[in-house]
This record gives C-alpha cells, sequence and structure tokens, in this order.
C-alpha cells in the first residue's frame, strides 16, 4: 500500500470532531478504497481542554492552526475553523503557498476570496476543495465541475440552509408565525442565538455564489448576489400560496440572461408538485437545468456534522486518489467575469398581498397603476366582504420585470385605500 | 493548450449521435474545462448509409467497429454497441489490452462481465467507465464511487427503468390496465416493440448489479438479483395502493443483510410523501442511504439521447482531465465476493389481494394460516358486501420474511373460498 496522506484538521467543532470521528471509524474502508491510508497527524483549535464527543488524544496538538500552513507533517489541511477572513483566511493563503493541498467547508471564505485562493492552488500546483462548502453532504460542487461538466446550465436554484428551510416547512405544516416558530428552532437547536446569517439569506447567498461560478464558470461574486431573507414571510402568505398551488421556499437562483449573471436569493413561491417543493424541513436540494441531461435533482442533507464530514472526507479521498482538478471547474485564467445583471433586470412573475378598504373603487385604482406599468393580472383573489373596514386582496401577476414591479408597489403602497406596505413575493417558474 | 484526447466511436444510434452532436456543439466549452480539445477520430456502426440526425462525414469510417481496438489513432474507445456479450464484449476486452480506455453504456455488458473487464483494465493501467451504463443523465457512478466515498452505504435503492416508470405512472394518473398504457407507449416510442427487457425489470436489474457493486465493494452478479416485473400490476391495486398512502413503483434495492447481498428488483408498494414515489413519468431516481452523509436523493432522466451522451462525455472528459480511478471504485483484488442473500430469506412487509366468495368464515380461514406462518396483519380492507359472490379482501402484513409469505400464499391460494391467485406486492419501508 501507497504512502499515507497526511492530514491536519484546524479547527474541532462539531465538523471537525465527526471528520476525525468518520477518519478512525472508517479507515479501513477508506484506505480500501484509495489504496493508501489517510492518517491525521496533527489538530488545532482555540481550546484544547474543551469538552468533545471525540478524544483528540491520539493527534498531536498545535496550539496556532497557523502554524499547519508550514509543517511538514503534513500534505493537506483542513480549515474548518470559518470566517470569511481571519485566520481561517491567513491559514489557508499560507498553506497554499506552501504547496500543500487545502480542503475546507468555509462558504464564507470562498464565496468572497474564492478567485483569489484559486490562483494560489493554481500557481502551486496544488488542490483547494470544498465540497462540504455547499449543501453539506450532497456532492454537488463534484457533479457541476465533472459528473454534468458536459452540459451548458440554463438556469441552477436551490435551497441551500436548512435553517431557513425548517422554519418555512414549520410555518406551513403548523401556521404558526415566523417569530414563534423561530423561537422554538432556536430552542431545539436548528437556529442559531443570532439566526440572521441563515434567515436573513446570507449563508445561501454564499453557497449560490459558489453554485453559480461553477456553474457557468466564472469568479464568486458574493457581493453581486440579490439577498432577502425570511423574516417578513408571513402565515397569511403562506396560506394563499397554498391556495394558489405554491409553496413559498428560499431559494438562490442563478442564470444567465441578456443583462449578465442574475443571482439572487429570496423567498419564492414554487409550483407544489415541482421536486424542490417537496425538498422539507432541514434538507437541501439543488436543481441543474443541463442543456443536454436535462434537469438534474440533488437531495439530502445540507448541514449538520456526519454530512459535512462526509463531504471533507470525499475531498479528502480524491486527494488521497490523485485527482486533481481545478477549484472551480476551469483554469482560473478561463474564469470568466460575468457582468452582474442588475436585479432591476430580474423577468419573472410576482405574488401581491394588499391590505386595503373594502370599498367600491379600490381595485380600479390597483389594476390602474398595474396598468401603467404594463403589468398584467394572472389571478386576483378578493374574499370577505366587510365594508370599509379592511381586507386582503391578493394578486398574481403575468411575467414582467422588477423595475417595474417595484414601481407599482410603490404607486400602490402610496394610495390612501391601501393600510399597509404591499406584501411582494417573487414566483419562480420552474 | 496539451494533445487532444483522440477518441473512437462505435455504435451510432441515437446515443452515438448524441455524443457526436455533444462534442462538436460543445467543442470549446468542453476544451476549456479540460485543458485539451476532445477529438473524434473514428466512427463505426453497422450501416454507413442510415440517415442519421447528425452528419458522419467529418470522421473517418471504420468498417469493423473491433478494429478500433487497435488503432493507434484513437486513445478512447466509446462503446456504444449495445448487448452483454457479441461485438460490443470484444471490442471493449480488446481495447482494453491494447491498453486503451474504454468508455461504455453497456449495462448487460458490465451486470456479467464487469468484473472481469475491470481486471482487464486494472492490468493495463487504463479505465472503464460506464457513468451512462447506469441512470443514464445522472452522475450516480461519481456520487458512489467518489463523492459519498467516505460512508458505508445501508441500502441503495431506485427506480432505474424509466419505460416501466412511465407506465406504471399513466396507469396511477388514467386508471387504464397495463396492455393498455403499454400499447399507447409503444406507439409514443416510449417503450419497444418487444418490452420484455424494461416491464420485466431486466434493465432495471442490470443497473441495479452496478449500482450494488459500487455501493458494496463487491463484483457485479446480475445472475444474484431477483427480478420480478411490473406486468402483473393491476388497477385494483393502485387504487388501493393510493387508499393505504402509497404509491407503486418498479424499484432495484441492494442491501447487505445477514444473509449476504439482497439484489432485488420488483414492483413496490412506497409511501407516497417518500422523495421515491415522486419521481414520475420517465424519470429515473436513485437514494443512497449514507451512514454520515443521510439520504441523498437523485433524480433526473434515466434514459435518452441527451442525457446518455452527457453522462459518456462526462466520462471523457474525467480522461482528458487524467483522472484514473478504480473501475468499481476498489481495486479487483478488493472487491468483496458477497454471497448472494436468497429471497426466501428477505424480511418486509406484504400487499395481498385475495378474490373471496363472501360468506361468513372466510376471513377466519385467512387469518388462521397467517397466523399459523406467524404473519400478523397490520391493515384490512373488505369492502362492498355481495352474499354469495366474489370481492375482494385486502391486506397488509406486518414484516415478515418472503418463505413465511410464499408458503402461507400457497395455502391461501389453495382454498376452496379464493377465487383466484392471490396478488401479492411488497411494500418497502422508506
Amino acid at each position: 500500500m501507497a504512502e499515507p496522506l497526511r492530514v491536519a484538521v484546524a479547527g474541532l467543532g462539531t465538523v471537525g470532531c465527526a471528520v476525525l470521528d468518520l477518519l478512525e471509524r472508517n479507515r479501513e474502508l477508506l484506505a480500501r478504497r484509495v489504496g493508501r491510508p489517510i492518517l491525521v497527524t496533527a489538530v488545532s483549535a482555540r481550546d484544547r481542554a474543551k469538552a468533545r464527543p471525540v478524544s483528540i488524544e491520539p493527534y498531536r496538538w498545535v496550539e496556532d492552526p497557523r502554524s499547519l500552513a508550514e509543517d511538514p507533517e503534513n500534505d493537506v489541511v483542513c480549515e474548518l475553523v470559518g470566517g470569511a477572513d481571519g485566520v481561517a483566511l491567513e491559514l489557508v493563503r499560507r498553506a497554499l503557498r506552501a504547496g500543500k493541498a487545502v480542503v475546507t467547508a468555509n462558504k464564507a471564505m470562498l464565496a468572497v476570496h474564492g478567485a483569489e485562493l484559486a490562483a494560489l492552488a493554481e500557481a502551486r500546483g496544488t488542490v483547494l476543495a470544498f465540497e462540504a462548502a455547499v449543501a453539506g453532504g450532497i456532492p454537488i460542487v463534484k457533479a457541476l465541475r465533472e459528473g454534468l461538466a458536459a452540459n451548458r446550465i440554463g438556469r441552477i436554484y436551490g435551497i441551500l440552509n436548512g435553517t431557513s428551510n425548517y422554519i418555512l416547512t414549520q410555518m406551513r405544516e403548523s401556521g404558526r408565525d415566523f417569530a414563534t416558530v423561530l423561537a422554538e428552532a432556536q430552542r431545539l437547536g436548528y437556529a442559531e442565538a443570532d439566526p440572521s446569517f441563515d434567515v436573513d439569506g446570507i449563508d445561501a447567498a454564499h453557497k449560490l455564489a459558489l453554485l453559480a461560478a461553477l456553474a457557468f464558470g466564472g469568479r464568486p461574486r458574493f457581493d453581486a448576489v440579490f439577498v432577502e431573507g425570511i423574516r417578513h414571510v408571513a402565515p397569511i402568505d403562506i396560506a394563499y400560496a397554498a391556495e394558489l398551488g405554491y409553496r413559498i421556499k428560499l431559494l438562490g437562483v442563478a442564470r444567465l440572461t441578456e443583462h449578465g449573471l442574475e443571482q439572487r436569493v429570496h423567498p419564492c413561491m414554487v409550483p407544489v408538485e415541482a421536486p424542490i417543493a417537496q425538498v422539507e424541513g432541514v434538507f437541501n436540494g439543488v436543481v441543474a437545468e443541463c442543456e443536454d441531461a436535462g434537469p438534474m435533482v440533488f437531495e439530502g442533507r445540507g448541514a449538520g456534522a456526519g454530512p459535512t464530514a462526509s463531504a471533507v472526507v470525499a475531498d479528502l479521498l480524491d486527494i488521497a486518489r490523485g485527482t486533481r482538478l481545478p477549484v472551480f471547474g476551469v483554469p482560473v485564467a478561463a474564469l470568466v467575469d460575468h457582468r452582474p445583471a442588475p436585479m432591476s433586470t430580474h423577468r419573472g412573475s410576482y405574488y401581491i398581498r394588499l391590505m386595503v378598504v373594502d370599498r367600491p373603487g379600490v381595485l380600479a385604482e390597483i389594476a390602474a397603476v398595474l396598468r401603467d406599468h404594463e403589468i398584467s393580472i394572472e389571478a386576483l383573489i378578493q374574499r370577505g366582504r366587510n365594508p370599509g373596514q379592511a381586507v386582503p386582496i391578493v394578486l398574481t401577476s403575468h411575467e414582467t420585470t422588477e423595475a417595474a414591479m417595484t414601481a407599482a408597489l410603490a404607486r400602490i403602497g402610496a394610495l390612501a385605500s391601501v393600510l399597509e406596505p404591499p406584501r411582494m413575493i417573487r414566483i419562480e417558474r420552474l
């Protein structure tokens, strides 16, 4: 059997510990699969004494994770520290410069610094692998870079944040509101004390930037992703969605349009019978619309120690087997600088909910504004009479532009008979 | 840019032509992705003059595909001739012996001769790739061999034949019977004139043998797969399935049990809310139950020119990039000869439909037989009274063994009050 692959693990949170556990538990199986042992030579974390689900006694302890970058005792550095900058970024930069392979689960770092790090890896002829950074255990990075690499991709979209999907699923099933379900998710450990990373769409946007880079051969550009979270999704909108044949999901969507690369994360109404609508709870799902292969659906656990460790170790196995591929599927020099398509140019259909005074002529006013912006109505629900009082009006539009819809909603919101700011949720045609 | 990868294509049916079309249409994109051009140097098929959707004028014509094996003008042979033996097998053997890489979509050949061919490839240090042989465009071979390679797999199952799934979906949606829907599928080109390969489960069994080899590190053993097709599935069973919360799917299922490797293809009742139940029409779906990553669901087009060509070309791209992996995920010497678990040892739940004379005491007779075989009833539907006439009794069992159920059904079928052979459909717990 060939020389062992020597791995240093930086960061011993739940994922780091799960990686150690997996490598130890499946040691023989993995060695048989790749023809050589995978050996952990050193570990590092903030607090050596912290209670952990695995013993770190068998491994050499290193006080400063950054020193693993130049440590001659390892071939690969597993960066599981986290954070877009700081220690993680310094460690990865130094390790790549030292010619070491790097495996990371750090979506934030790659979504921002991915192109720079890919160039570093390429210059040193080494590997920067990040299967665990997108959709946890789902091997979607490999699928895009290799398995579907024969195809042009028209659109890629997915449910990329399990916490948000859990909250939306619970809201739909129980009829409770966002704040109540979030509080419960926090008690159950499905949401962080500060949930904004998840529920405001930032985590999903990091992942979308990476998916888009792989699917469209561009540099990852987190700053070019339009992001809107799920805090404003109300039980009444979930109920109307069901009535209209939709479910509300926090989707990340990327596609090339005549205006450039559109990247957006926001709540979407998707047809209830679409595969992505069936991805519920903490699961993630990704759909790649391939020119030749057709739509490809991937579903699985998008977070958690086990699935993330599965992806980290898959990258280690690739490295052990000698697989060497460009970080984002093509050499850095061939990555395209896609022009970001402004969100105002987005074309799509829209769901609008208005609280209006129930009196004759209100609908005519609203319809006139929409007509002025060349927006045509596809469906309208106006139910329950309550003369002189507030009643909801719900409508869906045919395809229009974000610019037209934004302008129309500003005018509609200013109408005297419209009592609350209009609520808008984009509809995704699948 | 590096030297081109020189490819010879043997077999110019719909898939062969789609491969030529894809390589030509995406020539620059593919070259950018792998850093070198993919060049078709020669083609071969039975009939040069046949009308085809692509021109074969640009390629050197070779009369006998087998001569491509030793042709110094190519590095890779694409075997798209088909058939478990004959020309395809001879071509692949000779090409591998000559040290050439081989890409094939030939599930029948690999399910039977896979271990021998893998040994040949390994002995010559070359590649035998077969992404297109299982589930068409879905990159499931790569997912099992690489993306999920950190995991032990508990069970793998899937809808592996689009024709059968189309027929079952149509039957469910329209209430029509098998023969009627099959005839329509034949008219529409979704089923062959001789449909037995698809509807009798043979094609799915070929694919299952390959999935099981990858998932459990064994030699593919088509002869060890239990196979039962969908001809006996009746509209009334589909209706009862719906009532009980199930859909009927032709599944291939493989798992390691205490009795060995269980491999089976047969109609299954699966919970309607399970992801695999939502895979409808000509789509394929595969679920790998991974120890660490959890259940992973893959869904996409499992047949057709475009999806199959996508998978063939993905294998070519891997070869162009220099990826060299063991054919079934581990070196041939490390492949396990799993003992086939006899179907009689299968444990599961069962759906039974009986046509009985409607008179007192019939149910007591049936219940007594089941009790004798230690089979307990989970649910029972006995509806519509018609004294002295034939009425259906439907029941589902708790978990039992295939041996017990087979014995019980033989006795039940022999009861005077049971008017037709019992119908049995296995229930898969997901």
